[in-house]
């Protein structure tokens, strides 16, 4: 069954063990956290997830620990994008195997300035390759990462060539201006905000909902939005709840966002551990836990949460 | 036994076939070649070699083809730098398995803004999963590709920790400045300069050689310049032989670089198949491979090859 991309989906971190190996009980508590917060999916092993950091094993093994907790294949949206296409294909197939059928998909990243040509002709040996119909594919659109942005004629292009498969886009590059763009182009085409701040205006603008890294802490708020986007009866309840997002998103910005991420989910789980990262990616240190503790506290205050 | 790092070294471009899988023999064969042409060594798996288009399973198998082709493990390179440490461990440690016991490392090039805390890390990690005394590391900064230059601080440390293993860098960054500073600074250190123009001046101011894809080419004109870079009587020769590898080089670079390359190398061979590119770099079609050929035929007139 596929995932209904409409929602708030989390970009959930990935927890390691203090020999940085996948710690997969804790992943899998985070998960069903994650969907009791709300959350509609889990879109794990994407840039928050450290995804690029782990092997492909490791990613078979993630996937695989999140569907053995319970979690349900329909909730979940791996990436499954690398560099190469043989081994984008092996993973993506591998979701498949597991009944996971939508995957958020990078384009192949090492190479800069690689023309749509060259991206189309990568995705489409994927989904040719995986030959397999039930496959969804969310484009992941995060220049900031990759260097190569997904234009909005190789969007089209592959939506004409494979217009069961390639469904939407996770666009990460934070400009509303582009997923406005792509909601008027693209009628069908799930739009997903990659930026906490962007999915109220996205939804009033016909967006599907988001993926972000702040759903790891506040997909209650964010859930919130997303049903209530439109609502004028709400409007001050909307306000507050993004208010409380935004405070928490930046946060984690005034420190690097991944590790920043991790240490806040230490906090909630009290778990310190969560904390740790695997390079090139560096944890917060003790020092910086304990202010983003305090400073969270402060948030907590400020803007509390919890709106029905 | 290592590779000594001094000399000209080959980015080998890798052929594919109809079905884009490895070309091991025409690999093989190229390699031969390379070495008939003066070649120290054969960095094969770099960015030309499109190595990140290739999973882990075919850069073994095309390591292992140069290896029974019969070429001596102590003049391979391999790149075996992947995003993630540990698979960069197992490939790092497969060349080791087969006798190559320098390899060429790009940092773990998916998150930009990696600090030389993490890169220090993702190498370190690497380094001491890895366990072997025999391992020697030459960096790999190409920033234009990974969005993470090699600091020198970044090297000073890795050399202070692993003294014996990080042994020089490829500089692909084109910056003269640059692999000045290095040899200043790390003596003993190798400096390659990834850029063919590179060479001469490089080698007056004390560098250990380059690894170029132009090499694929014109690696005869290229060692020559090694051998005669600092010798008066050779200069009119020496200049020769750089206006020849720069007239390939500006061909090439009028195109994308690595596809006409390729091209190129097809024409060499005569072997059109050489052209093709796995996604996402697009081939250059049968138009742009005549219209490389007849540019070439030009060049071959005006600056004929082959000195002494």
């Amino acid at each position: 069954m596929s995932v209904s991309l409409s929602g708030v989906h989390c970009a959930a971190a990935t927890p390691v063990r203090p020999d940085l190996s996948p710690d997969l009980v804790a992943f899998a508590a985070h998960c069903r956290a994650l969907l009791e917060d709300g959350c509609d999916g889990i879109a794990l092993l994407g840039t928050t997830g450290e995804a690029n950091s782990f092997s492909s094993v490791e990613r078979r093994e993630i996937l695989e620990a999140a569907l053995k907790a319970g979690i349900a294949a329909d909730r979940l949206l791996p990436g499954t994008g690398l560099a190469n296409v043989p081994e984008t294909v092996e993973l993506t197939r591998h979701a498949l195997s597991c009944g996971v059928t939508t995957v958020v998909m990078l384009p192949p990243f090492y190479y800069k300035g690689a023309s749509d040509e060259g991206l189309y002709a990568a995705y489409a040996r994927v989904i040719e390759a995986v030959g397999d119909s039930r496959l969804r594919v969310v484009l992941y659109h995060i220049p900031q990462m990759t260097g190569l942005p997904i234009s909005h004629d190789l969007i089209d292009r592959l939506r004409t060539a494979f217009p069961e498969t390639v469904v939407g886009i996770k666009d990460s590059a934070g400009k509303i201006e582009n997923m406005e763009a792509m909601i008027a182009r693209f009628p069908g085409f799930a739009v997903l905000a990659g930026a906490d701040p962007l999915l109220l205006p996205l939804m009033r603008m016909g967006g599907a909902g988001c993926i972000t890294a702040t759903s790891n802490l506040v997909a209650r708020e964010l859930a919130f939005i997303f049903r209530h986007a439109t609502d004028p009866a709400r409007e001050a309840d909307v306000a507050a709840a993004q208010a409380r997002i935004n405070a928490y998103r930046d946060l984690s910005n005034s420190y690097v966002q991944i590790p920043a991420i991790k240490a806040m989910i230490g906090r909630r789980h009290g778990d310190a551990g969560w904390a740790r990262t695997r390079p090139p990616l560096v944890a917060v240190d003790a020092a910086g836990q304990a202010d983003l503790a305090a400073r969270l506290d402060e948030i907590d205050t400020l803007f509390p949460g919890a709106m029905a």
